[in-house]
């Protein structure tokens, strides 16, 4: 049986990315629904909006769901009082060390998985106790690793390195890039792209009409010197890359990111002054459709690929 | 039938870069003898030394091979009377307008194809004439485009938008990464730096020993101005890095580049000076074996990978 199947307790080994402002309850329960992991995105709730987003899911699916949340977040402390509260299947975590957490969630049964963007830091998730990894790819959108590998060469090293189960992350939108991750040697995919262009999720609909009208080389990962992050090339990245040229300072630069930008462009709609955070795939993505029809068409497309592939 | 191995007339859709200082003949006869496309280098060969390679090649083998050429080059006119008059198998066009040779190579019988990073360009090769496509990601070593689109996104793209055969380049070490690029919809794969690590090819032991030691995040594609390329993060690349941090000029930069950088470090094995174009996928590279093993790793690692698929 599948690892991550077994694992989660999920039909599909299909884990939707618990990305900021768009991974709400009505996406994530639909997800999991559907026979993957919902997982709701806890870097931009409070604690008690993560609440009632995790209360709202239980009513909507008796199915396992996850919560992502980046390590180095101030209210860290009440937002994991709330997962364990409420017993939460899966929690991702991301942007900092698993060692403080990890055996704290297990040992109220709690699966947890890091999320990495090299070997170096999958290997020291797995010493931490990790029950998996996501690997992402130089391709994913948001934050991303400083090391710029591919999902075509990360996921190889780091099912090399490991022995707990490998998720892959970044490019997977089609039923064809799943099946592409798993013969790389992924035991299951995170898609996130994919689910921000979902009829279920809370991201604006302009966001979601600029996807539909992006096309390659239309998403950028920048500013390297604080934490790598790939988004749309839009109004707001040319201020960050005017600033680049002028040799700005760090200070300059985090002056202009501020407070709030991604919740502008994402959430609220202001696609000129908005942080626009999206994986290089958004170039493929021509369809805003329901969680059910994307899972299916994703599983369908999987099985047809796999059986038309040549024998060598 | 698959149609690469029927446009070329080989066992395998398996093309060998014609990689700048690493593909020569030794190297290009053995591929097409066992199964893939070998394909010369000629962006490293002055016409005569280009001639004396074809002559090679045909005494090694009877099988079809290829030879890739810069259409920027100098030389151009002469190295296309040589592979004319040769009948060489299959032309690989790279760094410049397929206009002008597409039709008067395929005139003589000669197939051709375009070696393109984006959709943009795949679409100019298309209506250029060319018989097939290579489309390299952002991972793959030397030349590279300026969209930094990944294998993963960028090959679907490209695949939805021609109707020609598309080989996949970058990250292709392994038959696992090679069914990945097939389960993406490509109908052959180019695989470069794996050939670089084969006993035939004329990378120097230095350049072979320094990759055998690399790690993820050791080759990085700079020199975004110029003209996009992949290369090892070596002490050359260090002084092309210090430039840029004291804002140097285009000419500044062309200045150190000067000539003859990679045939110094990849083919006379200077570490410290030359220039070390190759793949992020070396960091997954571990041996140097012969080309026939090579092959017939990759071919039966594909079968075997594709029969332990999941069904979903």
């Amino acid at each position: 049986m599948n690892s991550i199947i077994k694992l989660f307790g999920i039909k599909y080994p299909i884990i939707q990315g618990g990305m900021v402002w768009v991974s709400g309850n009505k996406l994530v329960s639909q997800v999991s629904e559907n026979g993957g992991l919902g997982v709701l995105g806890a870097g931009s709730m409070y604690p008690k909006v993560l609440a009632e987003h995790i209360i709202k899911c239980k009513k909507a699916t008796d199915k396992p769901f996850g919560v992502n949340i980046p390590l180095m977040y101030p209210d860290i402390d009440e937002l994991m009082a709330i997962i364990m509260e409420h017993k939460v299947a899966v929690v991702f975590t991301s942007a900092g060390s698993p060692n403080l957490w990890t055996a704290k969630l297990q040992a109220v049964g709690i699966k947890v998985v890091h999320v990495v963007s090299s070997v170096k830091f999958a290997l020291k998730a797995q010493a931490a106790g990790v029950d998996a990894v996501v690997a992402e790819g130089f391709e994913a959108g948001g934050h991303n690793g400083r090391e710029e590998s591919t999902t075509m060469t990360l996921i190889p090293m780091v099912k090399k390195a490991l022995d707990i189960p490998v998720l892959a992350a970044g490019g997977i939108a089609t039923g064809r890039s799943m099946l592409a991750a798993m013969a790389l040697g992924a035991d299951g995919v995170q898609i996130g792209s994919r689910f921000v262009m979902s009829k279920e999720s809370s991201a604006h609909i302009n966001f979601k009409d600029y996807i539909l009208n992006s096309t390659e080389g239309d998403t950028v990962l920048t500013i390297k010197e604080l934490a790598p992050v790939r988004m749309m090339r839009n109004a707001f990245y040319k201020q960050i890359e005017e600033l680049y040229s002028n040799n700005a300072s760090a200070q300059q630069l985090k002056d202009l990111l501020g407070r709030g930008r991604a919740k502008k462009g994402m959430f609220l709609g202001d696609m000129t002054e908005g942080e626009l955070e999206i994986g290089q795939v958004a170039g493929l993505i021509d369809s805003v459709m329901s969680v059910k029809d994307i899972m299916q068409e994703i599983v369908s497309e999987y099985n047809q690929a796999k059986t038309t592939m040549m024998d060598l």
